[in-house]
């Protein structure tokens, strides 16, 4: 039976030691040497006390260095472990003995590995924490990323503290979406590589980050679950008051195989994670990036179950592709009423225009007056719950960029007079030459107007936001009828 | 009852007769004006005889401007329309007299508007155009670009010769793959834009590729089809010997609505193109992107009904994903065999590394004698038909781009010894920050290694890839049942 390890105590931690720190290294080294770890502790500005361990030097980076655990003068809110497999068992002992309250071990070479010595030691190390009540994260993981205690991850990972969490069984796509959200313009309250989830397992972080006032989205990433009754019941109760976005690794077969070689996890069968999936309501990505639109999404835009978009496009060919897009990935595209298609024509030339929904005009998307009016009679009409502007990257090297930001002004400024305002977005195209595509995705993010790298990814995200909302409308229905 | 136009008459056009031609025009003109067109001409050294057609000037970009088309000294091979809707019906009268072998209307406005004076002028157009027994394609097109003829469609698509036709019912999207395909390494025999299909349809273009002996891949962007029947048995024989690659636009509800505003098309039904394409075997695609990595798939690869591969990829939680999206894709990852398993181990340690399929590398795929040895032992493992190595665009920044390159020499001489050579693929991870994956994907691509954007679109062009040369391989067997 999986045990509760109460996460939390000694977190945020105020002092880390690291065991496993050498003066110097090769410069082939791998990434995750105790000395890289130290490094990017002091580079990041970690204010509380650091304390190198190594019984073969005094000191290193002009911090002074302990020969073992138990000689560091406090009590440890964490210390990372970085020696080779063989020696850990020994280091777990010290932490026994010195009473620290949490160990992330980041070596690798245990169960992983699929071979007889290593899940022989991974047995040992976690028969030497359950005797000692120890709590351990990993083995085979990188740890933290918490930008508020300034506790950095990997050395290009910048600090940007926020509303998300991200818990992670791997530390290469905690990586990516640390390197990512930022560019949607998300914060981070906590990101966890995890690992081989030996003892601590995501369901102990959830519950922490659950109850971490900082944290008001919750992605996770996993490849296997310890204990998946309580991490049901566990999603189904925080879903309902913070999102659980959930990535789940390894559901096919060649997937489950890496999974294995990963992080010795078994990764479960697909049906079993599609009645997860219904039952909890939490939010189901397939990619980093999947995760990071949808929690950009989420936390963008006011709550709404609709799903009826009109899209302003540039280009015949282009409007077809958008009309097939948005139906594929679960966007609605409308016919626009009688009313405002008469409106529209009033200043809209039909000439290789159209004003069918996607609503094709070249021309008025170059215009800053054209496309406030366009919005406001796309916004008024009752079928429509948002605008999607959908163009290419060479739209946005002219007047566009200053014109959608401007528009997006006017709308929050009207959001104030008008309850029933409907959000304005913008899709990149991601056909052909793309390459300036996230520059102005992220120029845009950076001025408030929601925008995402391609139509398909932000349907994909509107779709499941939408979605989201609506399994929070059922559920409460449900509920006022059962206490009713 | 659809006509057989005999397309090809006057092809490619050794003169071009352009009416409508202004003396200037105002820098807020749309692109496809009739000076617009001249100057693309000119600019792309188009060696025939050029005429401007203008009653009201005599000399226009130093060409000699004629009144009315009859009075131009020479049978005109094409005429390009690029006057106001109204003034198209006379123009195409005197095309009649002048016995034009072949008329391009560009002029957009008429039953794609849905209004009733548009519908009415194409009607009297077409109605002449029978009458008069002359070859209309468009109206609402761009035309064509034919790079060994220096004919080119729009400004910016340079004229690479090459084996790939484009049939396009958009100019937009034969825009998109004039850019994109040259950075694929595809050069274009032609590429036809033919808007509303008046008269001459996708079936008079495509029987005339057929018999063109520059084109071997024919690509389609289709809207509607006048003749199902014709369209498909044509389909069906050209299929055999020239790989025909189909984007159907308009397959759900609000697509079709965009391409009846569009070319003023009737979509059809989605069931009816699933039949198509099952029966006649073309190569169903979704975008210009797919399109384009299908075309070079084929192009690069020689014929293979394979589906298995072995992916090298860096990183644990980036294996997980890898073996999902190929599943996903229809690219099987079998287990590699034990002797196979135990080879790779005598070089690669499995700390923080791993030998499943895929197979996660980090340390051997910065380094090339390490890559050169793991390709000849996955490419010797008679479970593999093709080794991917999957990384992101980081990777390339350093020596990998020269190994890569490298080992492409290495493959492609082993290649002539051994007869069994299986290829080497590269898919760029489109995960996180992806500012760079386009400029090594091109680069591998002029260094004559096929390199995709993501692995999704490897995937899925290398499962169309090996089920076009299956339904080959089937129909040859069955084929050769009913002759034997």
């Amino acid at each position: 039976l999986a045990q509760d390890w109460n996460f939390g105590e000694g977190f945020p931690p105020r002092n880390i030691a690291i065991v496993g720190v050498s003066r110097t290294e090769a410069a082939s080294a791998p990434g995750y040497t105790g000395l890289g770890v130290l490094c990017i502790l002091i580079q990041a500005g970690f204010p509380g006390n650091l304390y190198p361990v190594n019984p073969y030097a005094s000191v290193i980076e002009g911090l002074h260095v302990y020969p073992k655990l138990t000689s560091i003068p406090e009590r440890l809110d964490l210390v990372i472990v970085t020696v080779p497999p063989a020696a850990v068992p020994e280091v777990v002992r010290d932490c026994v003995d010195a009473k620290v309250l949490n160990v992330q071990i980041c070596t690798s070479g245990f169960s992983e590995t699929g071979q007889e010595e290593g899940k022989r030691l991974e047995e040992e190390i976690k028969r030497i924490a359950i005797e000692g009540n120890l709590r351990i994260i990993g083995p085979n993981c990188i740890g933290f990323q918490i930008p508020s205690a300034r506790i950095q991850m990997h050395a290009d990972t910048p600090l940007v503290p926020g509303p998300v969490a991200f818990i992670s069984q791997s530390g290469g796509h905690a990586r990516i979406f640390l390197l990512r959200g930022p560019e949607l313009g998300l914060g981070f309250s906590t990101a966890i590589s995890y690992g081989n989830a030996l003892l601590m397992d995501s369901t102990d972080f959830l519950e922490y980050l659950g109850n971490d006032p900082e944290t008001r989205i919750i992605c996770l990433y996993l490849e296997g679950i310890k204990d998946g009754r309580r991490f049901m019941n566990l999603v189904k109760r925080l879903n309902r008051v913070k999102p659980v976005v959930i990535w789940k690794g390894g559901l096919t077969t060649s997937g489950a195989r890496a999974a294995v070689s990963h992080t010795s996890s078994l990764a479960g069968d697909r049906k079993i994670w599609d009645a997860f999936f219904k039952q909890t309501g939490a939010i189901e990505v397939s990619s980093v990036d999947d995760m990071a639109n949808v929690t950009m999404t989420l936390l963008r835009l006011k709550p709404s179950t609709g799903n009826r978009a009109a899209v302003l496009a540039a280009g015949g060919g282009s409007s077809v592709a958008t009309g097939d897009i948005c139906t594929q990935n679960g966007i609605e595209l409308p016919p626009l009423s009688e009313q405002t298609k008469a409106k529209l024509l009033e200043f809209i030339s039909l000439v290789n225009q159209g004003v069918a929904n996607p609503i094709d005009v070249p021309n008025v998307v170059m215009d800053y007056p054209g496309l406030v009016r366009a919005y406001e009679l796309l916004a008024a009409d009752p079928v429509v719950d948002m605008v999607i502007i959908h163009l290419g990257a060479e739209f946005f090297m002219g007047r566009i960029l200053d014109a959608m930001v401007e528009l997006q002004k006017h709308v929050l400024k009207s959001a104030g007079q008008n309850h029933r305002i409907k959000p304005l977005l913008v899709a990149l195209s991601n056909e052909g030459q793309v390459r300036d595509t996230q520059k102005y995705e992220q120029q845009l993010n950076e001025f408030g107007v929601p925008a995402y790298g391609s139509l398909q990814s932000a349907c994909r995200a509107l779709n499941r936001f939408a979605n989201y909302h609506r399994f929070l409308a059922e559920s409460k229905a449900q509920n006022d009828i059962v206490s009713g």
